[in-house]
């Protein structure tokens, strides 16, 4: 049995880690992590605790899905101390922070996704190679989420469209276009559109499309469930407890 | 038989507006205006000229599909000195050419549209009532046009956003979101997106959504051919030529 | 208070219904009709029966998302004994229980909707609209539901294609085509395709389309959640406890 | 510069061959069988004849979007009397015509493709993919064309399908379903929809999509033009004649 530690356990698929926990046959909640207080209730003898370092040591393996900062806290206890094997799925962060994901994976084994659908990790799969295939068509990728979603374009979309630029040699940085508004001209041959909708309850949606004269592919992805982001975290933290340190992609976990 | 002059007649559809002319049975070309010289051939006896005074005096009807300092042209010709009939489908106006537009309406029936489909008229319609009945639901929009397309979003998608705006007393103009990047919190109620894609040879696709919780309409226009648009203008075209001087819409030409 | 029975109530949405039941200011659930036994818990106090008599004794209105000849039971009850107002939303009926179903709305109020939710009824309004606007575009229906659904095509396909087919003066049974297989000829100007798609857990999709020599238009509606479906029917039966005998629409419950 | 002969040059692409190859820098209209006149002007010098040996005589390669029974007549000439490198793209053979093609193809190389645009290619290579990786998503496919069109499903859905079949070890044959209508019963695991949509002018789209709980994928094709077809025939004839004799697919030309 796995004993799984939860950062982010307040938040929208943080307390779906709770009930999918409490049905799984191979892993179980053992700690929470909480600045305040729990939103739900949680099986008797599990830790709930605001430090990063007692959480770690209630656990074979921590799932992060929170916020940028906290994630930092979670990364600079295990450069600090040493930790466990870390799923983390948090969106947003800075260069320092991306630095520090990278000197914990020297300690600890981490699996870092964006998106830890199996569906998505297959469209990366299947964006790359269009995109090369079908390198003179145009690239753009429209994602939608909910009215409350605070960042955008959402992280999936962007490892979608950094999939999409290096399969054709472009830094993705260079080349994305996130608003088109006035007299803007045509459009750059290299450019990528990444527009973000938001509305409703969506869960998420993605679309890459590729534009040429006479004709056109989209390759779209939808969630229906947040528990598909739960569940595919739970069997990635399964995975991640027998891997050596280092940083791991979903793909790694799937086989893929 | 209707003479039509054409402004624009070097354009996307003022070439097909040259074919579409030619087979028509109660319309034919008259006169062209160009700034330097035609790409396709005429029927001779057609006027070609650089001058808006002698294309007026040329034909019974203008259809305009150009930019907005020609239309600028036509408009200040006719108010300073009368003119004929205009079908104009130019997008992009600022200030001071829509109050010309609205001045020379006074002197000559002008039908103005940002798209001559009938089925964009429609749509129209159908956003304004859908906007009204479902007035909790998040709208956005999205349009997307080829890769030469200079202007954004499409005349049409502001049109489309703003039946959507007017159905809840909303000022477009103050709830128009064309683009998405970084921490910029939770969608506002009121906020319309109207987000455009470029790429490839797509002709016009429009599609309004509006999204509450538990569910969502999209409503989608494609146009697959730019003759939607001319043949649409020569209908416009010979229903105009009995008007009174006015500013007339799409919808008043198609009974809607 | 208003008291709900529910027949159905070990069905999808019935089980909806039990919760959000729970969570309503000015409902409550007072009886469940079931042949076997509830798979949920219910408040204590709550008539649990197989008997529609007796279910019809315990409320003062039925909510009823079962199966035609559960529902058929329902109407016969109510047609031998009286009874009390129905919200119906059971699909698949044959001639006689459609004729049972108004036999019984001369004695109590019926609303009888294949779809709750107020997108649908929003939807249905502007296909009537669209169908008869674009009279010679060719119309098209693709709904789409989860792997689990037995029957084909949906409730609300049809009545979104008896909509469509009424705005031409067509009738349905004689136009609507639900496959396409072989040296089929080329598509008759009247034919009404409804397509069913089935797969994973899909609430329901359903695309009305109208396709015309260089151009269409796409009606698209997706709920994401049942809980539309359930909610809805609440607000139904709240307001349907106020009327005469009768049968009504969702939209004559909404106002559109 | 390379002749090329066209069988089906009163069709909607062979009317297009015409026009295209005029344009083309290393290929040219040679000859056109035909069985009545053609309905398009063609070079001065280009063979028209209804006799197959008389075009297989004038030209270096044949490119043939005809019906089955043409290409039945074409294939039965090459295996009497031999004949010339073949790109065919007819839709709809029955077994025997299907053999002849495989016993022609040991005398002359045969390109064969329902779809002969890279974006269908890259499609099927993607949908094989997905389909393998995601084995327990269930699969639909959603295919339309213009109102003309008179054979369901098209050619390339069921190559679409076929490569989605393949990929599960299944025989679309055993698993293919073109309509549902009825108490039908749930869906079964392996079977796939594929359905026929059919309206406007529509040049081509196909949909595959894979169904799981909680998320789903979405690929799909639009051709916006014709000339996507009759070019990429262009450019499959010039590759061809340099093969050896055998049987080709798009892939093999395209080398993806």
């Amino acid at each position: 049995m796995v004993n799984v530690g939860i950062v982010g356990s307040t938040g929208r698929v943080g307390t779906l880690l709770i009930d999918d926990l409490a049905l799984d046959q191979e892993a179980k909640l053992s700690a929470c992590h909480v600045f305040d207080k729990l939103t739900k209730s949680v099986p008797e003898g599990t830790v709930v605790t605001n430090s990063m370092k007692e959480l770690l040591n209630s656990c074979d393996v921590v799932i992060d899905f929170s916020a940028p900062t906290a994630t930092q806290s979670l990364l600079e206890e295990v450069i600090e101390n040493g930790g466990k094997p870390l799923v983390i799925a948090t969106t947003g962060f800075n260069k320092h922070q991306q630095n520090l994901l990278i000197e914990a994976s020297k300690i600890v084994p981490i699996l870092y996704a964006t998106n830890m659908s199996l569906g998505v990790a297959v469209l990366n799969k299947l964006v790359a190679l269009a995109s090369k295939a079908l390198r003179e068509f145009d690239c753009e990728i429209v994602e939608q989420h909910h009215r409350y979603k605070v960042d955008s374009p959402s992280g999936t979309a962007l490892t979608l469209a950094e999939n999409a630029a290096k399969a054709r040699d472009l830094d993705l940085d260079a080349v994305r276009v996130s608003g088109r508004d006035g007299e803007i001209g045509a459009r750059t041959k290299d450019e990528i559109g990444v527009m973000s909708l938001r509305g409703g309850d969506i869960v998420g949606r993605h679309t890459v499309g590729l534009y040429n004269d006479g004709e056109f592919i989209e390759l779209n992805h939808t969630a229906t469930s947040r528990n598909t982001f739960s569940k595919g975290a739970i069997k990635a933290s399964k995975w991640l407890v027998n891997q050596e340190p280092g940083l791991y992609s979903i793909n790694d976990c799937l086989g893929l």
